[in-house]
């Protein structure tokens, strides 16, 4: 049997439904509107692990914890030269509040289904084949988010992620203890010979297009700046109008936000992957009938260029600095958190490519605009991501959906590709 | 002796400085730097009442209190014909948080110590002098301020303004029975033949002029409006920039806010009395990585002019419509509140600028763009105003400060006018 027409659709989509059940709220998994809540070290967490580890013994695959609740399935086939490096392929479990069911458990379970439609096709790769669940990538529980591939690339130890706190206070080694997913020593993913995730777009590139999947060429980079404006709260009704009379902070804000998004947009001329957005702002003191003394703002600022990411940062000083100028506010800067851009391996972005070829499934090379796992993963090994189409682009949402014919045509390519990065 | 002379600046002083002591935080009130805390119904409220009352009777004024706790302290002179409307004189005891010592209390003792400085300048006045504490001026407490002075006029009445609760639920009913001044009846302001008060100008303009005594043209009107602008939320990093991709309410909002300030700029070419402000601005999600799907807005329009109000609202609604137009968002629009301008009575007018005159103290004509208990007043009987001088123009701050050489000076003029309103 061919390895594409191995994938079995139903099985892939009966794993993501009844995953989809953990933690569920809203309408059915079978349709979109169907939230899950999926916190690291919930008991519906604990359940989306039982259940993984489940099918992976399943289908025959080794399973181990480390010390993180990083989960490895792993299929060593009679082909494989056991010590050889494995490839690896997975995403997460763990979800936003009230997220989606396909953001994270569709790049698990199209890896699972991907060993299955090789061991039914009977395929031999010349590798072990690892599926993996990371632990806590979205960071709605337990701090800043791609926290098991963190530790998987040794960015941060496995004692330090342990002593991360929630907000009750509980750490996350008491977490995993209380739903027996404390494990022990860590994965190293620089052992892996290749990594590949497949992950829902967030965007709608794909739908636009009419493309099934799209592989990526590179994950953004990302800034995150944080800034304040402060002028003088005054009175809103004593205080004339005019620069010598009132320094409102929200006004001379507002020109910042303008000036970012100009910026951003005219850095698309060449470079279309740039983006820069002040998601938050907060005035103070915030009542109609007062001049807004203070400003605090964050700014997103991201591209796949470095140097785009840099003019951005810059242009962001700038419109700062104007304001100063020619408003008289005093403004304070803070690059608050920088990842370079991420581009994925050539032979992984060949591999994915070739692998769409050869079962007549159409791909568009992308990029990433948001961060994911495979970000720390290939800093330690040659990695590439795919893309499945996201209905409308929506996703962190109970609306987030992906067609089921997407989900299995992108299996199809990530299980074409596997094999290939495994030898088969 | 001469009236302005019989005005006793230390007897003034004293009095501000006991009144300070109540709910007191920070410097002694001698300086700057002292705040206090005079929430209607607290202890520090109740305190102040009394020494209120003690002084009012200590000169020989009869004294009252009324169903929402107004303190009136009347004073019949042998010269006046008792059942004669009275001219009225005070403003308020009750303070913001961490508010100053001048702004309302100024405006009682100052009162008080007119009608002392015509007993002991042997003034004989036709008419009865009424010394007034309003309850609930700033509305910190009770609701929408301006209370007293809503009920003395009719706009409200007693059993509405005693349902009216604080933030633990507790009524204006209860917290004056709490604190033994809940009266009887209705102060009624119509009755007055003419009424004056003295306040802090809470701006800089009689301080940059080096002017002690502002005399009240017009209270301003003021307009707030609401205003929602809806775009929608998305990933930061995986939503492309430009108008068909990200539909950003952070930065529509932004155009709206230098929309409203620019057009209330221009509006200053013809009207030096417009203003206007968005001074409450809220991002949703509000979190740096998320384009902001929500944005709500205060905006605050005042002037003298009903025409520039108008004009400066139709700016607003045109600046909202601008941004549905050319960024797809939606908007809401609300005009929530609306205070007409007050006109200052001419007699009350030309009474303060003759006391000036006849003192020798300096005054000058000028506009309230703040709400006082005189707005009110204006809609029963003739009703004047007059300003001293806020350093560095700060109020509702525990640096609030007026000169005490600036406070007798007010006062003079108070008390000139006062005695001639009267009838001496």
């Amino acid at each position: 049997m061919d390895l594409a027409d191995a994938v079995d659709a139903d099985r892939l989509r009966a794993d993501i439904e009844r995953n989809g059940e953990f933690g569920a709220s809203g309408a059915a998994p079978s349709a979109p509107g169907h939230g899950r809540t999926n916190r690291t070290g919930s008991e519906a967490n604990r359940e989306a692990r039982a259940y993984l580890v489940d099918r992976l013994e399943a289908a025959g695959l080794d399973v181990r914890v480390d010390g993180v609740g990083n989960v490895v399935g792993r299929w060593t086939p009679a082909s494989a030269d056991p010590v050889a490096a494995p490839v690896a392929s997975g995403s997460h479990l763990d979800s936003v509040p009230e997220g989606g069911i396909f953001d994270g458990p569709l790049g698990i379970y199209a890896a699972l289904e991907a060993v299955r439609a090789m061991q039914n096709a009977g395929v031999e790769p010349a590798r072990p084949v690892e599926v993996v669940s990371f632990t806590e990538e979205e960071g709605a529980t337990f701090g800043p988010g791609l926290l098991g591939s963190s530790v998987a690339v040794g960015e941060r130890s496995v004692d330090e992620a342990l002593a991360l706190t929630d907000a009750d206070g509980r750490t996350l080694g008491e977490a995993l203890d209380d739903i027996g997913f404390a494990g022990e020593s860590r994965l190293d993913a620089g052992g892996w010979d290749a990594w590949l995730e497949l992950h829902v777009e967030q965007h709608t590139l794909l739908e636009d297009l009419g493309v099934p999947v799209g592989v990526v060429t590179d994950v953004t980079g990302i800034t995150h700046c944080d800034a304040t404006v402060v002028g003088e709260a005054n009175h809103a009704g004593s205080t004339p109008m005019g620069r010598n009379e009132r320094t409102d902070s929200l006004a001379a804000a507002s020109e910042v936000v303008l000036a970012v998004e100009d910026a951003a947009e005219r850095r698309t001329g060449t470079d279309p992957a740039a983006v820069a957005t002040v998601g938050h702002l907060s005035v103070s003191p915030n009542a109609t009938n007062v001049v807004p003394g203070r400003v605090e703002m964050g700014v997103d600022v991201r591209s796949v260029e470095r140097d785009s990411m840099e003019h951005l940062v810059e242009e962001t000083r700038a419109a700062l600095t104007d304001v100063e100028t020619h408003r008289g506010v005093e403004t304070t800067f803070d690059r608050a958190f920088d990842v370079e851009p991420t581009p994925m391996a050539e032979r992984c972005r060949a591999a994915l490519v070739e692998a769409g070829e050869r079962t007549g499934i159409a791909t568009h090379e992308m990029h990433s605009g948001a961060a994911h796992d495979s970000m720390y993963v290939a800093r330690v090994t040659d990695a590439g991501m795919l893309f499945a189409p996201s209905r409308d682009g929506v996703s962190h949402n109970p609306a987030e959906w992906t067609d089921w014919d997407d989900c299995a045509d992108a299996t199809r390519v990530l299980a074409g590709a596997l094999a290939a990065l495994a030898g088969a």
